[in-house]
This record gives structure tokens, C-alpha cells and sequence, in this order.
């Protein structure tokens, strides 16, 4: 490689705004996919920002007093490539040939299969929640100088994360956080809510309480001045720059004009559009690097840490919610270990961790999207997050664990409160839908211990799982029935109960897990042998313990769950049977069918057919038939 | 019943309020559960909105012309019901045995088992969100004078749903539309964000576009005043009262407390509080009712309506999402259906139905919990909602989902651009676990059409769908397969191909049931025998042709699906077949197993192992190891 100018003047970012704009054209015309427009309308932003002002090592992402460029508006990947290529970490040719193209690593959004990228974007109002996390690891945890830069986009605005993120960015006094929004003012189907009305964005993000800046985001010396202040050191607020910009610009033909988001330009324009541009430039440019004098990396140590995880006694009533706080603040003995929580940390027990180490604890109130990406972003920065809160409310934030998957975060969640166990509060904070969520996230971990050891043990167990592990606990408290000395992998289970003669399986998890107990001794008093096996692990499921309990009692099984029927307990169990090969089954699914409503959760338990009496009668039920 | 005083000056008003308290801290108390000092901090606001503002027939619940009230703080419901028994329609031993107990409609949090209630709150910041929609219809649709009053805590407003709401209230000028703030400074485990610092609100809900209103929340004259002003017609703002108030208030030993959120007093505790606040009260009041000159009952009709579905070409290439737009623009002749999107209009192609019927399409931009929001609310209001956006992008929106189902609305969501088919935009864009999530929606209904036909006839089939219904759609165009004249009932399927001596039975819906056609042709070629089935209806699922196809193939089942492996078309078979009696089975379930990256649809499909080949493949293997 030739060496890279390194004293970038506002002339020379002139022409690498040219650049970028010429290689978003010309990367997404050669993979007839990609929204150049998007990314013309930021190329003097970015430009200006990436020989100016981002104090990044290219050589080496891992330093950890890297500034961090998220791209909150994902589909403007053309121009962030384009970045990488002047930079010269990706060479023309990859950019050319490797764009959107199978096997490539420069997908269509970006994604951390770069070692430049932190995040996964691409759905919108995204990299603005996670960059607070990042910021709030740099300012809080690691100590260190790095500023996090955000480009986003004027049409993800309108997402309400924006808001949850800029609210707690100004709560938590984050001025290592700049968000530069590409106000273009042209969504993918017309004009956007505010077009160009750059004072209604003033007045929001200022009453926010971030500092705010309206430029024109095509004057390079106005971007150049911004930065700079921007990104001086100082101040509690988080900075936006709202840069009033030309969707398309640089192109007269299509500036500014309707029905060109999210399309390449054809081959005969694209030709054209270089020439207005000046033709193609290989420039090889790099902007500041860190203080060499800052830590390459974080000092936190990570080793060897003597962790003492709660012990209960046989039979003791624990809430598996308060073994998950009292493993917790156990585990935060780890210096990595940080918490966070939406404004319930007295009922999903967090509080004990924020009590021991209230320096790693981050309240996030009922905010469930930013809870979950403030995780995504402690997780890019190497600590291992928990975030907690009704196993319920995880639905709110959804599309973040589906997007923290795609980013390769290593977070831990935690939702207490499951199904109709909670009893009068009723249906709308009763989780039913949450193991079916969470196992159908792209390498994730499901977790529902029955008992205080278990949970605890689980507990330590998630602190090293790649990727998104969840952990659903209940409201009450049930005799603990494991001794401290067991040990709980994940992918395992436990057989509670059985004979030789094992005639049919009960199988459950969390609170069922006592019922299928109940039930089992209900059955041996009426002669009837029962299996019982405690699917602690959801996911992975235990196949081969299953797949013997099937083959031991004839394929009766009875899966109970506190849980809607599908995708939960049930759908784990069947799809490790079928996965393992011809089997041969009578299976009773006791799930919650019907709506529920408020009641004790006894009374619950039992209008929804998961109490110990359904679960031995659908036994009984299933060796009558035969 | 005694008649009720129907002149509330501020004196009985003062005494209403008093017994708004008073009640809800009995009937917390009586049940053991609940929420008694959230209630009472709200207790004068309600009193003087309802004795004298709210325009409500309580004995008629039905009237177009009522005005509505949302409690969006739903864990207020001891308020609620107090005021429902101040007001004569629930009896004072209604509520001391009713509330939070098994079999009651007094449920801890509202839901529409009662009358009286438009929608199931308790998962916050839904409330407000919900209004929006109540509001859109009273505005541009029924054009009828009724206001949507609303009480949110202060809490909530940390969710982004919130700004969500109060941007698009004030889009769409919805004057119609009052949230009250109960600002009590406490949340559940301390203090809020902003406690009283009603100056960051009033900055934040004026930056919004809103009218603020900033007042004491317990000064009845300055509430009166309030109320008053902010119902009045005309304008082209919503409004936002922001009301001071103190948490417990009326009862000095709770008063602004923190530990007293969702407690009930100890009935020692309550017997001094009852006193406190003046002895126990039975007033009987009525506020104002609507003009009788409006009419009781929206004026569109909902009948026979001639609907000429699109028909396409056998073999013509049409893409579902296509279907969708031509089929809804084709239902727009029902006057009660209304349209809204995430501003990817072009891409779902709801704007088929926004070019015919601008006046009942509402744009919600890139909002998604606001979007489906906004489809309950109409749904309330008695129209028909077609919501859509990308499939993946629906994610954002599962709480809304699941709350939407236990307020009991019919509601219809499209999500185009499912699993790996899309291509070059990678995975943040591909829908994987969407019909997972949608599964676990108690009462849903889950379609996954491989053409045009099926779509558009599907699409009417759900327009009288009780319930959620989800429809996925396809981004690529495929052949038509299916005769216009063909139906398609929800809960069944199609057999397309079939022999009485059946080896092995490939079952697929949407893009995968092509890609099992084409691979039973391959099996064919080389003599063995396929059965093919159409699984359009995911949930429910047709039960008697699964079984039929397991019996007639020897339990001999490919299964391939678009969607990770845990909860979709793979489960809703297992589940079926399990559901229907002992089942003797050999399955191969083919899914999206690995995370993809961009590509063709081609590419994509055959890494991801669902395509013809491998889908012939899985179905010699299985033959092969018997």
C-alpha cells in the first residue's frame, strides 16, 4: 500500500467527498442493488469527519482508544465501504466485486463480520441506542477518551428509540456522543415527516437535552467547525448535528428527486453521474489517530475471579427471580460484569447487583428498546451485560435482540414475572410468548430453571455463552430442589424421577417443573410409574435424555408450560425428538390455550390445565387410549 | 339504582375524589394486590374530568358519540373502577370482591371485559399510542365530536411509543386528543427520570408539536379551567395537561413515600387512611353526556359490498406482496377498511390501496409500535385495519401484537420481504423468526401464500378474521399456481401433488413450496414418489391433511421453511400432527439454521439448505435410512 496522506485539508476532503460519492455510484451499480442516493447526501460529513476528526487506528481496530463511527442510518453501506476504501483497509477491486455479493463480508447493511464495525444496522432508530451504550462504557467504565460518532438518518427520526436514546444520552451526561443526522429529507416512499424543517429537529433534540447544531451539511468548512466543537472534550451533553442535506447530491440528476431511494443507478447514468462527479479518484487518506499515550486496552482484568454463588437449602421457598439478583451481585465480583435494568430492579431483584456495585449498575427505566441495546453496547466494548426486566416487557424490544444476534453481541437477559404463575396482575404483564421470542432468535440460549441453585448455577453459566442468552424466572417461591453441589450445563436437564417401568413422561420446566412432580406422585399412588425431567435448558434441549425417555415409556409424553402452546417447552421437546430421528410418540401438550385473566396462581395454574391434577390426568388420559 | 346527581360543582367534585381514594384503597386492600397511591395521586384529575367534562352515556357504552377515556397507566385501575362505581355501573360489592379475583372482569390491569374500556393497558406506553388511532377515526373518518381523553403516568412517558405518538398526534392535527400526565414523581422502584421537573416536559411535548398545559394536579379549579379549555373543539393541536401531583396523596403517611408503588395497605394502614380522607362514600354522579343530536352509530355501512378480487394468469410471475396490494385496494370497496404503513408503502404495495382510497390511508411513517397502534385504535372505533411493513421489521411491534390481543382487537398486519428470499440486503432486513413471534399471539392467524391467488383470496378471508391476523409475504415473484376460482379457507391447504403410492410427503409454504414442487419433480425423475402440501394456512394449521399425509408416507415428512428452525411452519406441523393422536414419524426439517449474509435468492435458498435440491435431498435420505 502507498502511504495514506495524513494531513487532510478541507481541499483534499473535497475531493475524498467526491471520491466517496463516485464508489457508492459505482459499488452498488456493479451489484445492481443499494442505495447510493442515501449515501451521496452524507459523503462531505463523512468525509470531513474521517480525514479531520475521527481519531481511529485503521491498522488496528482492537485499540481501545479508537474513536467509534456507527452508521445508524445501515443503508448507506455504499458509503461507509466507500470509507473503507480510502482508507485502504478494502481494496477497489473487493469494493467492486465483493458488494452485496454472496460470501462477501460487505453485505447490504453492515455488519460486525467487518472488524470496523461494532454493530449491525440496517433496521432503522438503531445505532443511536447502541452508540449509548458504547458511550456510557466509555465514559463510566473504561475511562477512556474515544468519542462515538453517529451518522443517522432523518427518516429514523420518527422511531421512538431515537428518543428513548437521546433522552438517557443527555440523563447520563454522554459528550463523548455526537449524532450527525443526513437530513435529506426524502424517505423510500416520498418525503419525509419533516423534510427539511430543521427547526422542529432544533427544538426536539434540544429539549431532549442534547446541544444541537444545524449546519448545512454540503459546507465543508461549517461541517469542519462543527466537528471540532463537537468533539472537544468537556461539556455534559450529547451533541447533534443537524445537517440539512441534498439526497442524491453531487448528481443533478436525480437530486433532490422522488423514486430513487434504495436504487442503483443504471450503467449508462451511473457513467454520467462519474464524469459530473470528476471522474473516479483512488485517494488514500487517513485522519488522527489516538494519544499513543492512551491504554491500547482496557485495564479490567478478566481472569481468575473467586466467585461465590448463593447456596440454599433443600426445600427452602426461593424465587428463582431473587436467586437470579443473589447470583448476580455474585457474579459481579467479575470485573466485566455490568447491570442494567428497566425501572423494576426491586421485582426482578437486579437492585442487589446495583447495591454491590452500583458503579456497573445503569438504570434505564421503562425504556425496554434502550435497555437492551445499552447491553449491545457494553457488549462492543468487551463486558458481559445483564438486563433485566418482566419477561413480558422483552417484547418491547424485540427487534433489538433479533438485531443484537445479527451483531454477534455476547448479552444476557433476564425476564422475570413469567405466565400466568404471576396471578392478579393479569394477562398484561404475564409473559406467554417470550420463550417462543427468544428461541427463535439466530444462536441464542433459552434458560428456565425451576429452583434457587439451578437459577444461580444458570446464572454463572450465561456469563460465558456466546451470543443471546435469556433466563425466564418466576414471581413465586418454590422449594429449592437441587443441592448446591450439582451442576447445570447448558444443554442438559434433570431426571427427577424414575423406575425401570417408567410408563409415561412428565415433562416440565420453571413452575411446572413442581407440578410435573406433584403429579408424578399423584400417578405412583394409582400404580402408574412417571418419568420426570426438569428441561432447564430450553435451548439447546437435552436430546438424548428426551429421546430415552421417550423410547423407556413408549413415546407417551406430557410437556407442561406456563407459556402459550407455541414455540415454547413443547416445540423444543418435539423438534429434539423429530431432529434425532424415527420416533414414535403420544404426546399430551398442556400449554395456557385460553386468555387468561387475574387469580391466584393456583387458581390459574389450574384454568389453564398446568396444574399438577391435568398433568396426571392427561397421563392417565394417554395410557387409556392404548 | 337512585338517580345520580348529575350537577358536579368543585365541592362534590372535592368529595368524589375523596371517595375515588377511599375506594381504591379498599378494594387494593381487599384483594391483597394492586396499586392505591398511583390511583390516588390521579384522583382529582378523574373526578373533575369525569363529574364534569367527559361527555359519556354510561348506559350505553355503544354510543358513537361517547367520548372515550384511556387509562394508558393501566396499573391505575383501582381509579378506574372506582370511578365505574361512582358512576352506578359496578356495584360497591362488585369491587370489594371482584377486584384482581379469579373469574372477575375487575382484572388488575383493564381489558375490554369490560364495556367500558376500549383497550387492554398495563404494558406502558401503549395508551397513548392506542388513542392516536381512537383519534384518527373521530377526525377524519367518522367525523363524529368525541375527544379521546387519556391518563398517562409520568413513568411511561421514558418509552419511546410515547414521542412516538405525540409525533403523529400532532401530524395529523388531532385536537380531538387529551393526554393527562399524572406526574408523581415516583416510579416503581424511585424516584423518576425527571421527577417534577415539569419544565423538561412541557419543552419536550411543545417540541412535539402539543399544546401544554402545566398545572397542579390537585388544584380542582385549576384542573376545571384546564379541562375545560383543552376540550374544547377547534384547533389543530393535541393537547398535553401536565399535572403536578403527589404520590398517596390524601393519606399523610404514604404521601410522596417511595416502597408504596403496587402495594395495598395493610388494613390496619387502610382503616387510618379511610379516615384520613374522610369515612367511606357512596355518591352517585354523572358527568355531561354527547349532543343527542349526533348520531348513536357511525353512518358507513359494512354490508354487501361488491369486492372483485385480482385474478392472475396460471403460470404468470406475481409476487405476494403484490397480491396483498392489489387484493386490499380491491377490499377498499368495504368502507370500513382502512390501510396504514411504515412508510415502505412501494415496497409492501399498500399504496395500491392509498392511490384508490387516500382518504381512509394514513402514513405512519418509520414507526412501527405507533403503526400497529394506530390499527388497534380504528379497530376499537370498528373498522377493519391492514397494517404493514416489512415482515422483519414487525418485530418492533411484538408488545403492541400481544397487547392487541388481549384488548380482543380484529386487527390485519402484512409483513413483505420474508427470510432469506429477499437477497442482497442481508439479514437485518430478512424476516426469520417472524412467524414464530406471531404464532405465540393467543388467537392468531397465521397465512404464508406461495402466489397470487391464494394471497388475494386470503387477504379477504382476513378482513372478517376475528383476531390478529398475520399475512407473510414474498419479495420475488413467482408463478401463479392456483385457478382464481380455487379457495382457500383459513385453517386449510393444498395438495398439489399426490399418488396413492406416496413415499414421502414435502410440505412448504410461501417460496418453499416451489422449491418442493420443482424438488418432487427430481424426486419423480428418478421414481420416487412425492406428495406436495400447500401449507398456506400456518395457524391453524389443516390438521387431517397432515395426518393423512403422515399416514399415507410413513410418517415420512421434508418440511422447509424460510424461518429459523424454532417456532414456524416446522412447529405448526409438529404440532398438529402431535395434537391429533399417537404419531409415528420420520422428519426432515429443513430451515434457516446458519446466519445469512447477502446474495441472490438462489444463493441464499441453497445455503441455507431450503431449496429443491436439498429439499430432494432430505427426502432420499430419509427413504434411505429405513
Amino acid at each position: 500500500m502507498p502511504a495514506p496522506t495524513t494531513d487532510v485539508d478541507l481541499a483534499l476532503a473535497a475531493e475524498l467527498a467526491q471520491q466517496l460519492r463516485v464508489d457508492s455510484i459505482r459499488s452498488s451499480t456493479s451489484a445492481g442493488s443499494g442505495h447510493p442516493t442515501s449515501s451521496m447526501s452524507a459523503a462531505d460529513l463523512m468525509a470531513v469527519l474521517v480525514g479531520r476528526h475521527l481519531r481511529y487506528d485503521w491498522d488496528d481496530p482492537g485499540n481501545a482508544a479508537n474513536d467509534h463511527l456507527i452508521f445508524s442510518k445501515g443503508h448507506a453501506s455504499p458509503l461507509l465501504y466507500s470509507i473503507y476504501k480510502a482508507v485502504g483497509v478494502v481494496s477497489d477491486e473487493e469494493l467492486m466485486t465483493g458488494y452485496r455479493r454472496f460470501g462477501s463480508r460487505l453485505e447490504g447493511h453492515p455488519t460486525p463480520v467487518l472488524p470496523w464495525v461494532d454493530v449491525a444496522t440496517g433496521s432503522l432508530g438503531q445505532g443511536l441506542p447502541d452508540a449509548v451504550g458504547v458511550a456510557l462504557a466509555g465514559k463510566y467504565l473504561e475511562e477512556l477518551p474515544y468519542r462515538v460518532w453517529v451518522l443517522c438518518g432523518d427518516s429514523e427520526i420518527a422511531e421512538g428509540s431515537i428518543w428513548e436514546a437521546l433522552d438517557k444520552a443527555a440523563y447520563y451526561k454522554l459528550s463523548n456522543l455526537v449524532a450527525i443526522v443526513d437530513i435529506n429529507r426524502l424517505g423510500q416512499r416520498g418525503p419525509t415527516e419533516h423534510e427539511w424543517d430543521t427547526d422542529v429537529y432544533r427544538r426536539r433534540v434540544t429539549a431532549f437535552g442534547a446541544r444541537a447544531f444545524v449546519i448545512d451539511g454540503h459546507d465543508l468548512a461549517a461541517i469542519d467547525r462543527t466537528l471540532a466543537e463537537a468533539g472537544e472534550a468537556g461539556g455534559d451533553q450529547p451533541t447533534v448535528i443537524l445537517a440539512r442535506t441534498i439526497k442524491g447530491r453531487g448528481f443533478t440528476e436525480v437530486e433532490d428527486k422522488e423514486n430513487w431511494h434504495g436504487k442503483p443507478l443504471p450503467p449508462e447514468m451511473a457513467e454520467r453521474a462519474v464524469i459530473e462527479l470528476g471522474g473516479e479518484r483512488n485517494l488514500l487518506v487517513r485522519g488522527p489517530v489516538p494519544d499513543q499515550a492512551t491504554p491500547r486496552h482496557p485495564a479490567r482484568a478478566n481472569g481468575a475471579v473467586d466467585i461465590k454463588l448463593p447456596a440454599y437449602d433443600l426445600g427452602q421457598k426461593v424465587a428463582t427471580r431473587k436467586a437470579y439478583g443473589d447470583a448476580l451481585a455474585a457474579i459481579g465480583a467479575r470485573p466485566d460484569v455490568v447491570a442494567m435494568d428497566g425501572e423494576v430492579s426491586n421485582s426482578t431483584f437486579a437492585d442487589e447487583f446495583a447495591k454491590a456495585y452500583p458503579e456497573r449498575y445503569f438504570e434505564m427505566f421503562i425504556a425496554e428498546q434502550q435497555l437492551v441495546a445499552a447491553a449491545v453496547g457494553f457488549g462492543v466494548r468487551g463486558y458481559r451485560p445483564f438486563a433485566s426486566t418482566f419477561a413480558a416487557f422483552f417484547t418491547r424490544a424485540y427487534d433489538f435482540i433479533r438485531m443484537a444476534a445479527i451483531s454477534q453481541a455476547n448479552i444476557c437477559l433476564a425476564g422475570s414475572h413469567a405466565g400466568v404463575e404471576i396471578g392478579a396482575d393479569g394477562p398484561s404483564q404475564m409473559a406467554l410468548e417470550d420463550l417462543a421470542m427468544l428461541r427463535a432468535v439466530h444462536g441464542s440460549t433459552v434458560l428456565y430453571p425451576c429452583d434457587g441453585t439451578s437459577a444461580a448455577a444458570l446464572v454463572l453459566a450465561m456469563a460465558d455463552r456466546e451470543g443471546i442468552s435469556y433466563m425466564r424466572t418466576t414471581r413465586g417461591a418454590y422449594p429449592v430442589l437441587y443441592d448446591a453441589a450439582e451442576t447445570f450445563p447448558i444443554g442438559g436437564s434433570k431426571v427427577l424421577r424414575q423406575t425401570d417401568a417408567d410408563q409415561v413422561a412428565l415433562i416440565g420446566a420453571g413452575v411446572t417443573l413442581h407440578e410435573c412432580l406433584a403429579a408424578a406422585g399423584q400417578l405412583a399412588a394409582g400404580g402408574i410409574d412417571a418419568r420426570v425431567i426438569d428441561l432447564y435448558s430450553v435451548k439447546p434441549a437435552d436430546t438424548a435424555t428426551l429421546t430415552a425417555a421417550a423410547a423407556a415409556t413408549g413415546g407417551r409424553l406430557v410437556i407442561a408450560e406456563d407459556h402459550h402452546p407455541e414455540g415454547g417447552l413443547g416445540s423444543a421437546v418435539l423438534d429434539a425428538l423429530t431432529g434425532a430421528g424415527r420416533v414414535d410418540l403420544a404426546v399430551a401438550h398442556l400449554a395456557v390455550r385460553e386468555m387468561p385473566g387475574s387469580g391466584t396462581p393456583a387458581e390459574l395454574l389450574g384454568a389453564s390445565g398446568i396444574d399438577a391434577a391435568h398433568i396426571a390426568e392427561a397421563a392417565r388420559r394417554l395410557l387409556a387410549e392404548e
